[in-house]
């Protein structure tokens, strides 16, 4: 049974006078049974009034219970898992394998999380001795906002990288569902609550509200309580909520990742070398309807000659795909605005496929050097593909190419050595530099890094995936000439979680 | 001879149209000889355009280089020390161990970066292989400005932390010196541009530049070329500085400190058993004449019975010492006039000493429950002291105040017990946590936390004191299937610097 009503601080309140509104069902685009109601301003306020109140006790729970915590979010979703990929599916209109990916994606994504609080390092624990006794910790920041998003219904929603980075952090967790898949977060959430109840844990830490209004995102980000934000969508969803919360009186952290064109370089020697280059390059425009956002959104071709025929073979590799729809109408409405806008450029040709709505643009690198616009993210199937006559016209275009999650060069062996000055050109542009495959596919581990320098992402000193992304939620405390048994555990001489601790400069599991 | 003129790009520019002015001898209140030339609109531009233009070369450069640019600029400090310390003492009228104590520092500081960089593991290079070949490490963000404090000519100025963290992490530095010590930090500037050269780094990687009008800040920070920004001073500049970063096209990190009142909480037992208490406050408010951003600006008494003589004890303390003027004049005058506000609130009882101009306040735990105003900085030797009828009083005081740079508990050993949930309210408030000693005194080390929850900083998640410091200017890069030459060098197979390495989860030292 999805719940149609609000959980505020663990209790799933009805309210009648509630706005109400439906997820529709893409293929068929009819709206699906349940009545979602949208959250009440006094349920914003109670939710964080109650989240603030238990902070300090969440705050305090040992990595055992967090651990605990987490399994049993693991063993409560896997139960629920026919309801939760039936409505997912219901809603997104994504297919099985993509549906049954993205489940188990958000179960390792958890175990990632696990394997961190085992591991215990992170908490970066620094002892100095020399002078006053200092003892340093990461500590967590306070209640937290996540947005879901509208292109990830499970692995970057309510129980997704950003959410489960919050809850493992020690920090209370608010989540704002995507009004496009309000019931697979709805029948998540229900998950996350027994998992809280079955660990005895207070059930204030976790509040999950729901609507399309945008009144529902502006009064939690304004709320005086809350102290972070966890955001993944449009930029200017982003960046509102950047620039709401930087107008508080206390201003907060929010960490929207924003998407970006993905820039991918193609050297003239693996233009012409690489076989097969169009179909990769086609399979990942297509990835997911084009709704990833690591979608490779402009391919930058180093053709001197002009006789590369990529284009047109990425173009019959594609129209031999038959994609799902996107996610929802109003995300096809706006891309399909934004091709017939770029249709009306004559410095760009655009193709279309007619076997679905992916489509790609070819442009020369001269029009981009004077339209910065053209740079811009179109989301959805699409690519604009464009042509330079020389590396250093490919160079040129990179300097105009705003902050980016990544940059993918693919190159020939014999050109490495001249990709030095590109790829320090590249490094103060991206969060994650590739040198094979294509930018799609995210692993989840502490070397990912997925955030980039603005507008990619408000703040690219940090990551959304990859277990990085839990620092977004901790600062530092220093605890001076402080006694043994009123320290963190972590802290204290005897070092009972054996983990590595910097002690006066080195690095090491000794106890003090 | 002190430079009267800018330093744009490594390069004194003379500017005989620009707007001067001068430092004052703070104990005569009379202007010292040189005329200042205040940074122009096309010089701020300048040097902004050139420290980027020179970026990507500065922060490639390895940590061996840097690590010999630090030294050399101890070097250079060390033989210019006779001028610095003669004008450091005409322009802040500090006491010769004080200008010493603080040159010093300054040197110490510098250390403790070149320790950092010899040690090598604060890069954080995490490589993981279990999917795509992952190499993360952090790199830096881009030209920066700092803004000299009023409050240390030496230790938070041209060659201060803020500044040196930045040269150690690989970003170009531009300094906005503070007009109050502009020859002190004039000599600085000098010396760091010797090590340049000695070091054959390019110069465009230091500017200098000098002024008293807000204009400059204001352009400096709002300039598209610039990246981040170091600030310590008042809460109205940092906000400023804060505000308008945040309006910027790209908004940038503003790393401002912006002082608070580090309040000492002193249980019943120890106030009534601790025979040096009021001296040691006393020796605390009065130092450096009350301009410490660590000074205690209140203390919190648990006195039920109402018999602790504390407060008469430190006025007469206080009353016995001669303290070195203010800074400046200007900062004096704003003490005197807050200190002239306070004593028209008549829940307060204001006791200034007639050695100095130190002072004391005495209010009820009511009355500033009643007036959080009470509870906001008075910059200079003062501090309210706040008495409490109980712990619970004392805790609900506790909840009202803002966050803060650091906060004492003084407690006698019976009470430690008890201490938890007080312990557990004020790490939600604080970037320190003291359980001895006082606040004053901020020793350099990767232990140590001076930046706390906003008002006390812009971002409680990073510290302006100790190595941690250069995490200000540094984010994360991934690189994903790079050839091994192309890495840098931390992140390649062989591990050429041999430092700790988080890979696949573990930390070693191992090659690949």
């Amino acid at each position: 049974m999805i719940k149609a009503q609000n959980l505020v601080a663990g209790q799933w309140q009805d309210n009648l006078k509630a706005s109400t509104f439906h997820t529709l069902n893409p293929i068929t685009n009819k709206p699906l049974p349940t009545q979602f109601q949208e959250a009440s301003s006094s349920q914003i306020h109670d939710a964080l009034i109650k989240a603030s109140t238990i902070y300090e006790s969440y705050a305090s729970t040992s990595f055992k219970v967090r651990i605990e915590f987490l399994q049993s979010i693991q063993k409560e979703l896997n139960k629920s898992s026919n309801d939760i990929l039936k409505t997912y599916q219901e809603e997104s209109a994504l297919p099985s394998p993509r549906a049954e990916g993205e489940f188990q994606r958000t179960i390792d994504q958890i175990q990632r999380y696990i394997e961190l609080l085992e591991e215990g390092t992170f908490i970066q624990p620094k002892i100095n001795t020399s002078g006053p006794d200092l003892r340093k910790i990461l500590y967590p920041i306070g209640p937290i906002a996540v947005f879901g998003a509208s292109n990830f219904p499970l692995a970057f929603s309510t129980a997704g990288g950003d959410t489960i980075s919050v809850l493992a952090s020690g920090c209370p967790l608010i989540v704002k569902a995507h009004p496009y898949h309000a019931g697979t977060s709805a029948l998540v959430a229900e998950a996350i609550l027994k998992a809280i109840s079955y660990c005895g844990l207070p059930k204030e830490i976790f509040s999950h509200l729901g609507g399309v209004s945008h009144r529902i995102g502006g009064e939690l980000v304004s709320h005086p309580l809350l102290k972070g934000v966890g955001f993944t969508g449009s930029l200017s969803g982003g960046k509102a909520l950047y620039d709401l919360a930087q107008k508080r009186e206390e201003p907060i952290p929010v960490f929207a990742e924003m998407g970006s064109v993905n820039p991918i370089l193609i050297t003239e020697k693996r233009l012409l070398t690489d076989k097969n280059l169009s179909e990769t390059l086609a399979n990942s425009i297509a990835q997911g309807t084009g709704q990833f956002c690591t979608n490779p959104g402009m391919i930058i071709l180093c053709d001197p000659q002009g006789i590369s025929k990529i284009t047109s073979k990425v173009i019959d590799h594609l129209s031999k795909m038959i994609l799902p729809p996107m996610v929802h109408i109003n995300i096809e409405k706006n891309y399909l605005l934004q091709l017939d806008k770029l249709q009306e450029n004559e410095a760009v040709k655009l193709v279309r496929t007619s076997s679905s709505n992916s489509a790609i643009g070819v442009v020369s690198a001269e029009d981009v050097l004077k339209n910065k616009k053209l740079t811009e993210e179109i989301f959805g199937p699409f690519s604009l593909f464009v042509e330079c006559k020389s590396m250093n016209q490919l160079k040129d275009l990179v300097k105009i190419i705003p902050g980016q999650l990544t940059a993918t060069i693919l190159a020939h062996k014999d050109d490495h050595s001249e990709l030095v000055p590109l790829v320090t050109q590249l490094k103060n542009k991206v969060g994650r530099l590739l040198f094979e495959g294509v930018p799609t596919g995210v692993a989840v581990n502490q070397a990912m890094q997925h955030g980039g320098p603005y507008p990619a992402s408000t703040d690219g000193r940090y990551t959304s995936i990859g277990t990085d992304a839990i620092y977004r939620w901790l600062r530092p405390i220093t605890f001076q000439d402080c006694p043994n048994t009123l320290l963190p555990p972590i802290l204290q001489n005897e070092n009972p979680l054996k983990i590595y601790r910097l002690i006066n400069g080195q690095l090491t599991k000794d106890t003090l």
